[in-house]
């Protein structure tokens, strides 16, 4: 770790503050200073390291580390203390939480941001130069906004919330509390809503896109956190949601009024397409996408690069492109590779059994 | 509607006045009154909904709407008015238009925007705080530049454009008149062209990558909408096109010069690679992709997720990855899951085969 | 060329100048006067061309081109001068750079930037206005930033760059020298890194996803390029990296922790996820992912739209979803389009069968 590049400044505790704080028990000694985090191999003096099963155990015993977060059930190597806990990963996120506290970058309204008539704020909100703010945006204390980011008149922003620099937001949006908008993201542009429009008059281009204004927005509820340059469409009429507790990577596309339950997953470069509606605890894999006006029932997923072309029940996970059953889908796919020889078979059995029934032997059953 | 969220004010209308500006006939009371649009479902009172076939019908009768925008041969629920049209979903899209007319945000020059030199600009130009403009820019009477946008020197804009939030157009681009681009879509940047140069003396890093100076250029038509995050690279000689009224969705890839036609639609994360050609009214269904240098013919289709890998006729539809025509491949990418059916019953047949061969009644046909 | 568009201003050289600048032998008129680059069909007076192989020959013969340059074992058309080299793409490359130097747009430092506190610059650098560089920034000499650019405290950024508008970086990132970076392209935000939380006191939502807070950084190496749009997220613990040379498309994805080695060719719209390791000159083709935790062995490449779910040894070349050699997987996803006929075929062989098995002559075999 240290080896590799220069940590951010952490604060220094003792094995014994951080076990309490992560709910832990102290193995060997309580005093053991811990100031950086690692993995086991490049581990320096100071740092906690995490070992969540026995295979880390090896790397473990020639670690340089200070101590080790352990699962209940594994030894640590002879004359290393720790700290055992139920779950070493979880354990390990509020480890961090302590060591690396969130730093906040503004604390104050920079004269050089662009405040519109009208505009709300709330105690220690910090707003950095180079933001736009519009007429009538209300931003709720303790949030935090980097350079260049702008917010539409209208809009609506919660407490406690950061956004990064470059993050676009439309008018008349709605964001709830911590909630966390990456560089690039952009919420409440116009969804993706044409009709075609024929124009008899012109028969060179007969027919031409006629845009439907979008009059609907984009509602994001609670601790929610967007990854960079993911769009999120307004909605027609109604209403385009995000739900409490989700969780969206880079470059992902939410298209126009659908709407999306709590603690959701969204991984990298999915899309889901217009009016679709995922209940709570869905997972869509890497650039997976699901088509317009489907449901995926509660707890469903659909594994990377998925084309998911019809509804999914609750707690059925699907694969493939079009998506089915990963069960099936996982040996079905597997076969791919082996179509030739398939292919070669079946045609060599068609010859053997036009030899049989022409045969000699086999008498004509045709 | 109205107990979803808080719609952007809009004008008040008879319903006669709709009427007559969408080509309708009023059934019932012209002088209803219209202050807003919803589904039937969600409808409050002073709603018009719209109901394109009889599967509406049954919650327009229950409805709190004002009114109904209604296609013919449907009739009206009792007591309740209308306006009977051809096409209702295009009517539906008229009647938005003067309920809730586009509203401009910026109609000046923003002190804080900057300007560089030469800089040729219309009337009624609005331009936001923390604009840039390039030496040299040229922008038509009406246009409106939201914050945080910028534009490269020399790059030439149209008539009553509107560019949202953090739109970053390269030099020398050119751009026609009513032309939408949505926060974070990037026009202009370097083609993706490099040559392998064999680096002999240097037998660690035997080839590098030698770029090739993109020094051509990107021009949009009238009348083209682009999405947000959606990238459109400069051409490495010559011209990257985009064809008067095509309309471009979130986060899609056009490499550089790709020539496409008129009125095409690209869905969300679509990528066409390095001088492939679309004509006019080519549709690319989401997250597909095209290859270099192939052409895909008037009205050529490719579905969701597809792969083209070669040139597409005019008027065909592909489906699949690899793609071909979508009749055959809605039949053959729904048998990918019986694969493990299909091997298992041709080992079987083997089998059978190899027993009825060498068995006593068979006789050896081999 | 001339007829499409104004090309940017160039510098005019004559062909022997041109010929010693790209190593190669002027055959004819060396004083021919060179102004612009362009292809056979659409060069105009003072445009150099090049032939790469045969199939180009008949358009020359019938170009206004002054000049061409031409691959060995190739003839010019009576009467054209040229430039013979071994390599005429990468001969062209070379002599765009000297008609088409690239020109700097800033060389100084706006006085509408926002400078942190301590930032240090080196000579000759250029930032332009409304870019914000973050306490402690350090940018060496002749590097050049465009509007709209933000940089986070802390970051260290090498000599001789190009950052475009709307570029964001993260604090703490680290980018070496002659690092090319395009619109709106997102370095070191944070991993998609959630750790599921039992709440059991709260039914209705009995899982969360708690953030891992991302205290690692991304480290770019010298002469990379990245495209628009794309996003680089910053490790977990230690390093996200991008090897010397390596050249990255628009709208490209690369997870936490991803290693990347030298020389890498990533084709737009592909996706990284956590913690796998791509060798020096490996190649990812458009739209392609790769699974978390892998390695691609130097010089693998996946095709287009390829879905890698397991280590590639150095080498080989991978296509299909999931991945497999591409020599199989090239006739292996041919057959697709035939599966209904093989399915059909396979039936017909059954029927064949249980006829033999059960007709006159066959005798009972079961």
């Amino acid at each position: 770790m240290g080896t590799l590049w220069a940590m951010p400044t952490s604060r220094r505790f003792t094995l014994r503050e951080i076990a309490e704080h992560v709910g832990g028990a102290v193995l060997g000694e309580p005093q053991v200073a811990i100031t950086g985090v690692s993995n086991p191999a490049g581990a320096g003096p100071g740092d906690l390291v995490f070992v969540e099963d026995e295979s880390y155990l090896a790397s473990l015993g020639s670690s340089r580390a200070a101590a080790a977060i352990i699962a209940e059930g594994i030894d640590l190597p002879p004359g290393m203390s720790g700290i055992r806990v139920r779950h070493p990963a979880l354990a390990m996120a509020r480890a961090l939480e302590i060591l690396f506290p969130p730093e906040r970058t503004f604390r104050e309204v920079s004269p050089q941001a662009f405040v519109g008539r009208g505009v709300v704020l709330g105690e220690d909100v910090g707003i950095g130069p180079g933001v736009y703010l519009g007429d009538g945006v209300r931003i709720g204390r303790g949030t935090e906004i980097h350079p260049g980011t702008t917010i539409g008149r209208g809009a609506s922003i919660g407490q406690d919330c950061v956004f990064y620099s470059g993050v676009h937001i439309y008018q008349g949006v709605s964001i709830g509390n911590r909630v966390r908008l990456h560089s690039g993201c952009v919420i409440g542009a116009d969804g993706f809503g044409f009709i075609q429009e024929r124009v008899e008059s012109f028969p060179e281009e007969p027919i031409r896109q006629h845009k439907v204004q979008q009059v609907g927005t984009v509602v994001i509820e609670d601790d929610v956190e967007i990854g960079a340059n993911t769009t999120i469409d307004r909605a027609a009429l109604e209403v385009t949601s995000i739900g409490k507790g989700t969780k969206i990577d880079n470059l992902v596309m939410i298209g126009h009024n659908v709407r999306i339950g709590r603690h959701v997953i969204l991984v990298a470069q999915c899309g889901i397409a217009g009016s679709s509606v995922l209940e709570d605890y869905v997972t869509l894999g890497g650039q997976s996408g699901v088509v317009g006006h489907i449901r995926l029932g509660r707890g469903a997923m659909a594994a990377a690069q998925s084309g998911v072309t019809k509804s999914v029940p609750a707690g059925l996970t699907v694969w493939g492109m079009p998506a089915f059953d990963i069960r099936r889908a996982r040996k079905a796919l597997a076969l791919l590779e082996h179509l030739p020889e398939y292919r070669k078979l079946l045609l060599e059995l068609e010859e053997r059994l036009d030899r049989l029934e022409n045969g000699p032997g086999a008498g004509g059953s045709t």
